[in-house]
């Protein structure tokens, strides 16, 4: 808006200029002026790293570097691990992983993002590709890309506000779940091609009697390990204050500590690598390795819109529609879990979600061309960056170098990762996404919520992931509607004597077909109470008198057409007997109304009394 | 709820007089009169038939016969065409309409219903049955009646309120299309079977060719016919008022055209068939017509758990599995339209939807053994009867008299009733349930909910009328949502002296997930509005005072988690610099923050003013 403001300030400008002075050469160079300056906050806009690195210095630059190699030693292993959760070879973990950081660094808001493969989008990227080959995944990244811009420049960010928190959690668990199965057969070392949570299980117990020993146990000894080293950097050091050279002590304690439990994905996987060479025997080997990588950055090339599996050739027209709904699901997840991670982190600030949208669609549109998994950035490598120190995003560029550089020199040693350390790996990493700790909440503060999460959870778990999302977001609605049913209104008998005897009631917020019944069953049949007789029982029959409904307007904002026709039929009930005044109404409520009342009675709160009197011939509302 | 109460009472009235008499046999007497109170008590709610009958005199008994022979006279012709509409022959539709009538008059509450063949729940059982046989559309019938019962008891009557007027109003019109779509081949007297709305349309276009004029020329009759004498009942007959004889003469003129427009049907029905019998032929009969009906009264017989269609033997199973969602969809949108017609005659009183369902319920189950089709009273025959001057339930009894008599001893003559004729009637019929009025309505008044309407009528013509009708539901939750995402709220800067500077907000209705990230978005980024400095204009830096918001709370009805989880974000970045005071909170609603604030500030709005000042040690709201 202001771009455009000011552009058309420009063009007044010139229309004056052109009048007083005549001048075509000057009216030309103003119309660039004004153009360079648009382009120029164009260019701010969409470029950050311009804002940022006008103030980067040394200081920045340490707190990007240190964040930037701790991410990479999370992020190499999970790669790799992330890969194989896709069914791709590896390399294809490692080519996702470091052209996503870089161009992040140049687009995106948020310091602590780390663009790469996550858990959930390359559970997503299997189901949607399994039985295929790598092509499926790059294609996916190249149309999710495209998605996201789309969102991005429609503006589309906002439905993904209608996903609530309680179907993010439960969506998120089965996730995590849905990885779990499918990393144990990895970790006892059993092979065979998973599919569905249940048939999974079911092959599973089947295959249980080929369990090997030695990778059973390589997988317990990793997921103690890490474990352990996770427990690491929540231990309490108490600093010694006394001495400076203790504090210091302490201090760098503490943080060795904490970089021990950070870069323990990538200790655990060396130290099993180590192991696995040590004891490498041509036949009958005693771990399943990862095998032969292929070594060398991706080459750089468009999405490949032609495939061959097997002795099957795919069109572009029968991959898209293979991947099918993934092309719409695999992006709005990513999306999802971005804008959640930038809101934690945003800290009072306001967020740019549009340029967050961006960001992530060219990420993923520009992997597209270096064979690349989709990306986004997980939380669980956000916290490790924040914790790290980061500062900006250009943390990203040295993630990105360290990656370049173990595809070109560590890739020869990769043939002897131990499966079953990087199963390890995964499980680790998606046990801290079930998130357990919402349960109780939810049961304490907002129990409705609680069936949403569970739906979304068996659901997800039963019928597909994309499935229960779209459930998930379907209770909510029927939550909704539910509420809406029992829109929360009181009726009051005023009878105090600064007003003649009437009903009151408030009703907030706007009022929906799904209450109209109820409220209209309420008020239909209103009767004055009967006056107490002396004794103090009620008498037999209630007085006749013509009765007075008010309704409080002031906090009611919208009406829809079903609730309007149930005013309509309460209005003309009341007719016969009483009236219904409409007291501070809005002028959107009053153009409803007399849209289906014949004769409503408004007034203002201060000039009830006046409308409350009957024997003045009233205006009866009738139809 | 009543009733238990009685038994209550009764059961402490015994213990009491066990106490204090110890006679047993006065004890079991009292229990005796208690059960026979309550039982009497339950026999009144489900047969409302012995309150009215009770006051039932003469001048209800005419009432109740003139209406009831004009409803016969309306039902008639429209339950043979409704029967050719489901695909069954015609005796089916009489069968569905004297044993419905009857059981209403003792079970049913709202004078007005004629139960009977509808043509909506036609043209559904027509697509749920299409290709068997009379059978399956009885067992429809006997289903639906269960499934409306179990409606009834389990007081699930509610889940009719989530259907909007614009869905119900689309879904109706695109029944009206979908009906008048599969009658234009009658119409013209093609013969071919029909389909889906586009393949009828198609259909008929390739068979235009076999269009035979003498049926065309009838149905341009009869419609033309049905159309004039429709518009009688309008013509306005100024009564004259200075004889009496001229004024009885006029009145009696005026019922006289009334009483022919209503019989209309009946009418032209009769007369076509007179004509048709008169220009009979053996070979190249000029009309097509009806054909044999069996006559007489239906076996009383189980409804058929087992069906022989041509070659093919469907058992029980395999019957519910062609029915389908049909034993949901067709009972669900039978309820629909009667308790819509309840409504509309209700009249200012309660209705006891309950006690409808299970009428209808037990209507349909009952007609299951008397090889019904599915029953319910639609809207134009309950403003027949209305209009008839109908007072009680108990008009149905004569009406289902006059059905029998028709079976007993008409039938023979039903063979030369053209087919022509029954199309006319069924789409004169179907037009006027277009609603086109509406259409400006909510032009004027709800222009969102025309978004329904046309979605709902979009969808259930396309992709049929079950889909049509969830979606139109689906359409008004994301409307919901939608409104939801744009919570009315207003930020105010006070600053007038009384209180010290600060923001107000005063939310009403419910706070969703939907609205949390706009209302957190638009509330974190709140600064002091610059001062004014002395020339007007505003200083280039705001001020840097801490923040107060004040969140009027006393409409604020309901919080979910999603929304709780951004109000402890919002606050934990508002305590850097300020603070959030909730005013006149709900108990609920102070329970749900404590929940996820640390320290919240509730007061009370007389209380205002001393949590708004900073400088005694403020108790800031910190997680």
């Amino acid at each position: 808006m202001y771009c455009r403001k000011t552009l058309f300030q420009g063009f007044i400008y010139i229309y004056q200029i052109k009048y007083y002075f005549c001048d075509k050469f000057v009216c030309l160079l103003v119309i660039l002026n004004v153009l360079k300056m648009r382009v120029k906050q164009m260019i701010m806009r969409f470029f950050p790293i311009f804002q940022w690195a006008k103030t980067y210095d040394a200081q920045a630059a340490v707190g990007d570097v240190i964040a930037g190699i701790t991410i990479a030693l999370t992020l190499i292993p999970q790669s790799i691990a992330y890969a194989s959760l896709a069914g791709f070879p590896p390399q294809y973990g490692l080519y996702s992983s470091f052209i996503g950081p870089i161009i992040y660094a140049f687009i995106g808001t948020c310091a602590q993002i780390n663009m790469g493969p996550a858990a959930i989008l390359s559970l997503l990227t299997f189901s949607y590709t399994n039985g295929t080959n790598a092509d499926f995944g790059i294609l996916l990244t190249f149309f999710s890309g495209i998605v996201q811009l789309i969102a991005g420049i429609g503006q589309l960010g906002f439905l993904v506000e209608f996903i609530s928190l309680p179907v993010v959690s439960g969506f998120t668990s089965a996730a995590a779940f849905l990885i779990g199965t499918s990393q144990v057969k990895d970790l006892l070392g059993i092979r065979f091609s998973s599919d569905t949570f249940l048939t999974t299980w079911k092959k599973l117990f089947l295959n249980l009697g080929h369990t090997r020993l030695n990778d059973t146990m390589l997988s317990v000894g990793c997921c103690t390990f890490l474990y352990i080293m996770k427990s690491l950097k929540d231990i309490k050091i108490k600093i010694n204050t006394e001495t400076e050279r203790g504090r210091r002590n302490d201090f760098i304690m503490k943080k060795f500590l904490w970089f021990i439990g950070v870069a323990r994905n990538a200790t655990v996987v060396a130290l099993a690598t180590v192991t696995a060479y040590l004891v490498y025997e041509d036949i009958n080997n005693p771990f399943l390795l990862t095998g032969p990588i292929v070594p060398g950055l991706p080459e750089i090339r468009p999405p490949p819109f032609e495939t061959t599996v097997g002795n099957k050739t795919y069109t572009s027209g029968e991959m898209i529609s293979h991947l099918g709904a993934g092309i719409i699901v695999v992006p709005l997840v990513a999306l999802l879990g971005n804008i959640a991670v930038v809101k934690v982190f945003s800290k009072g600030k306001k967020i740019d979600a549009t340029q967050e949208i961006l960001a992530i669609g060219v990420c993923n549109l520009v992997s597209g061309f270096f064979q690349s998994m989709v990306v986004n950035g997980p939380f669980s490598r956000s916290a490790v960056s924040h914790a790290s120190g980061v500062r900006t995003p250009g943390s990203g560029i040295y993630t990105g170098l360290l990656v370049i550089f173990t595809l070109l020199v560590l890739t020869p040693y990769f043939y002897f990762i131990p499966r079953a350390v990087l199963a390890s790996v995964i499980v680790m990493a998606v046990v801290q996404m079930v998130d357990t700790a919402i349960l109780k909440k939810l049961w304490k503060h907002s129990r409705l919520d609680l069936f949403t999460l569970t739906g979304t959870f068996v659901l997800s778990l039963c019928l597909g992931m994309e499935f229960g999302l779209i459930c998930g977001v379907g209770i909510d609605a029927v939550l909704l509607l539910y509420y809406h049913s029992r829109p929360p209104l009181e009726v009051d008998y005023v009878d105090n004597g600064v007003l003649p005897a009437h009903f009151a009631i408030h009703p907030v917020g706007g009022l929906y077909f799904a209450g109209a019944e109820r409220v209209r069953s309420k008020l239909v049949s209103l009767q004055h109470p009967a006056p107490a007789t002396t004794d103090g029982e009620a008498a037999a029959q209630p007085t006749t008198a013509p009765r007075i409904l008010v309704v409080y307007c002031d906090s009611l904002y919208r009406l829809d057409y079903t609730f309007m026709q149930s005013i309509r039929m309460l209005v003309l009930d009341w007719s016969q007997n009483g009236r219904v005044i409409w007291c501070d109404a809005k002028d959107t409520i009053k153009h409803q109304l007399k849209g289906v009342l014949t004769d409503p009675i408004f007034c203002e709160r201060s000039d009830l009394k006046s409308h409350m009197i009957f024997n003045t011939a009233p205006k009866t509302t009738t139809a």
